[in-house]
């Protein structure tokens, strides 16, 4: 036999660098969208096994259980009903489709819709993962303002408006109205009909991602942006943060001939047919007991997260206190860049989301950090949020005092 | 509030023509590489959901069981051991990655090694699915002759020549050695020694697919390609075939570089959770049991398929008996054109493969087509064979006879 032959010659030009390697994770884990491990119904989930495998079980021997590529049929009816019931939006299973994630709806959205060369709006800050599917598709990234309510109605008529001289017209408005991701703010009912009402007359798409909406801390009666015009909204959301983020599920509604072509583009084979099957048993049944205490849980970390971060940073740090879902964002003083942090903060332990990555504009997020609070819990939160600051401390000199007692350095405080 | 605005005219250039839907299944479903209903281990499987779900439920609040993106390691555990103790090969976990589906396997080899332009090798008939995906990654694809034992390797050198005469190179040879699709041969060993020295000398490497090698009608000897070589084989294989195509898995074994990039590529978030815990947690006790047990009974449906082929067709077919897995590949006469059928059978109620959609060169199938036998039962098997001879008689004239008896058309038939 020859020598053992590297078949590393053959990989593709376009990967250069290396691969990204899975290397566990942080102590103080504040990154990934997880969830929170004592909110699992494993006993509920292993019941919904056994009566949704009991009576589907045959179906298995089909792609997609025999029942199309547009998802489990008791599942889209969960969606439209839970759609109608919590978000006041009227909606019928058959414009339901189950995607493997929320990632795949918004890649099959830009598949559906985007030519290279094509303009899109978003919000200023936004879900990094939405942003990094945007740019594969070779399009123009336009960021819209937000204040502490979400996305600012004049900002958009104005960016619309110097598009329009430019010739241009984007080909939708992505937005996380409700629990805005990264800034966890609710959009105002006024604001809903205004910016609903801005893009129809410009005749292009609010792309909507509801992926948070189900977590929200205080009774509000906003209506998802698909009740007010399911026209001309494309809407998203996903059973990851309401649920499980292991299981792959998400969800598209959209008006049928964008819905059809989805539908027509989604060539993964099907979505995981147990997890469909098992959290539409679940769900149908245990929603809103499930969502409320989820809830209210997430609202205790929040509150612990705050705390901790007022108390180390003091006037150091702006937080946005968010409404309801999994992280809370910060903002610290204008020259600060937070890219310095991410080798020492790994060092100590610690993963967060730097600012550049949740941003159109990478340089706005400089100054601005994400953190989530739903899976470490409370006692590791304040743990992780005081070593937050320490390092901090040590490669910016601030906040020099946490918790009313002056800081020392990490290294100071080994070396004890 | 003002019109319904049409988001149509707001779809990519790119999609042109109607979008394909779904319509059901044909009375006789011959496509599709479905399995049989009656084999879904439905106790055994709830059995596995508790057990698996009351140990693994917590880890269900992070993305990918907290376990990393290369997949959970008791499934990549079975992967390795049966690969070892069925297929000949050395293969360790962390040599396995899960994905979801092998067509997710297919695309990432592809993202992995492809650039536009580039060349491969593919048996001349292979699996539509694989041909489709390479055709995205713009790259020429060269037929490589098979007969009745699988792949000739005399043709694969002289492929070979004839690319570096004009000083090209092929990335990977395709390959499908343990039940061919659509032929069902099983390679001999003693080409599979030629083949991998063949490729090994030209410095390509093997993209071998074994979704079908757990699925065999007689004892064999013949290792995996990665038995051989597993420094130049990147190997893929599914639990669609041998379980259910309804959960969405499949595997690929690589050498390091390749696997690292391709675990970095998977941008899905992770494969379903429950089809993998369950999966895992099923077969680690119940493989032999339940592919001996499938085997049985795809072995006695290929035969009826094949008897009702030879009743129905007599001397106008050439049959490949498969040695393994779900499907019957068939030859008419030289002139036929069997894309003629495929309406007539539609409105019949039978739906098949059409040989063009199964070949590197289109035309070199035209004569051709694949039934699958795993879904449908014995009588509809017979039954579906029948109408399909029917709508061939109807349309080329033959087969005149079935079963000694004259035949007469489907219209005759309604009328009386």
């Amino acid at each position: 036999m020859a020598d053992e032959l590297s078949l590393a010659p053959l990989i593709s030009k376009r990967h250069t660098g290396e691969p990204d390697r899975f290397a566990g994770y942080a102590r103080y884990n504040f990154i990934g969208g997880h969830n929170d491990p004592e909110h699992i119904p494993i006993d509920a989930l292993v019941r919904c096994a056994t009566t949704s495998l009991s009576r589907e079980g045959r179906r298995l021997a089909m792609y997609n259980l025999g029942l199309g590529p547009q998802g489990y049929p008791p599942l889209r009816e969960f969606v439209a009903g839970k759609l109608c019931s919590h978000r006041g939006a009227t909606v019928d299973a058959s414009q339901v489709m189950i995607t493997s994630g929320s990632g795949q709806g918004i890649t099959l959205v830009c598949r559906t819709l985007l030519d290279p060369g094509d303009v899109i709006l978003c919000e200023e800050f936004s879900y990094s993962g939405a942003i990094n599917t945007f740019k594969k598709f070779d399009v123009d990234i336009v960021g819209v303002a937000l204040d502490d309510k979400g996305i600012l109605p004049s900002d958009l008529k104005s960016k619309l408006a110097q598009l329009k001289r430019e010739g241009r017209k984007p080909k939708f408005l992505y937005t996380i109205p409700t629990v805005q991701n990264p800034t966890g703010s609710i959009l105002p009912a006024e604001r809903r009909e205004t910016i609903v009402e801005i893009c129809r007359v410009a005749g292009i798409a609010i792309f909507e991602d509801e992926c948070y909406a189900d977590l929200v801390f205080e009774p509000h009666s906003t209506k998802s942006l698909l009740a007010y015009a399911p026209d001309v909204v494309i809407h998203i959301g996903s059973f990851s943060k309401n649920l499980s983020p292991a299981l792959r599920l998400g969800y598209a509604i959209a008006p049928l001939p964008i819905l059809e072509r989805m539908v027509s583009l989604k060539d993964d084979g099907g979505t995981g047919a147990l997890d469909q099957i098992v959290t539409a048993e679940f769900f149908s049944e245990h929603f809103n007991a499930h969502i409320g205490e989820l809830s209210q849980t997430l609202q205790k970390k929040r509150d612990v997260m705050v705390d901790a971060l007022t108390r180390e940073f003091g006037t150091s740090i702006e937080i946005d206190v968010p409404a309801g879902g999994i992280f809370v964002w910060a903002r610290l003083p204008p020259a600060t860049d937070v890219r310095k942090l991410l080798k020492p903060m790994s060092a100590a332990g610690v993963s967060f989301n730097a600012g550049p990555e949740w941003a159109c504009s990478p340089e706005d997020g400089a100054n601005k950090f994400r953190l989530c609070f739903a899976l470490p819990n409370e006692e590791d939160i304040r743990d992780g949020v005081a070593v937050f600051a320490k390092v901090c401390f040590d490669t910016f000199g601030f906040p020099s005092h946490g918790d009313n007692k002056a800081r020392r350095s990490l290294t100071e405080e080994a070396s004890q």
